[in-house]
């Protein structure tokens, strides 16, 4: 299976926020923290917990650049 | 100043390729490539071009996750 | 492999306009047409043409609603 | 009144489900789930429950493509 | 017709510059420039042209926050 | 610092609703409402709170143009 998603940064769940909708997941990734919200059944489905190999998905469009 | 996007990713512009209004812009993460769309205009703006140090900036809710 | 995308629609790759660095695919999913804006990397990397099964991703976050 | 979001697929109300800011809208599109994460305020704004008619609104540029 | 969209900000159309796939469309809202990429077809189906009235819809989501 | 992201729309925080996850900030911005949904954890860090001055950033792929 081939995604269009530019990005996918392979790393670890290190933690997860579940509210009544939304779920905050913190991934680490190449040693820095990557922070996705997605809904709680999304978690559900997926069965995501601490500890698991997991994979960020970012598409090129909603990637913006800092310069300093 | 400080911005509530959750992920901002410091690496460095590989590689710039121009349309007529938008532009994607490589940059190399920890070894790894992450491309963002952005318009042309941003680009200029910015004065981004390749062996810049730029950051990949990232809202929380903009991230999926995939599980193997 | 499991993604945390909610959103899944199968159907069929219809057309495909290119540009310089973005790509319109148009899908035809249930009798009803689909336009994605993707990178023309993206359909050079998966190979997509006219008549290819393709299935359209999207996010709960990005999905608004019309109420008549 | 016209919107630029390519995408406009009429459906049904099937389900919500309301956290303290978020709610997340289960619409059935042509015998097929689209889930929706919107806020509490539109839901309530929209008078939204589950029978009504209503359309799923996504811009082309948050659709995604995986080919199999 | 009501959308969810949280963010509907009225304007007229500035400029507008096309490319092959996308087009960039700058309002003024408020004495203040807003800049809008969409596709070419959005374009060509609205007859947007320079002087129109037209308004910015910004799914909540899609909003950030810098504090200075 | 720069960041690619075309509006940055100034105002002022008008009030702040959270939840479990996900926080929704409501700004004042040339005396219009534009309301943002990000992570409590962004609140907390900015240490975002009513009659703060701050700025609404949107990136130009976000926003959709209606035309009456």
């Amino acid at each position: 299976m081939n995604i269009s998603g530019r990005n996918k940064l392979p790393g670890k769940v290190m933690d997860i926020k579940s509210g009544a909708v939304m779920a905050q997941v913190t991934l680490e990734i190449n040693g820095q923290q990557v922070v996705s919200a997605i809904t709680n059944d999304s978690v559900a489905e997926l069965g995501l917990k601490p500890g698991d190999t997991a994979t960020a998905l970012i598409k090129a469009t909603d990637v913006m650049i800092i310069k300093q």
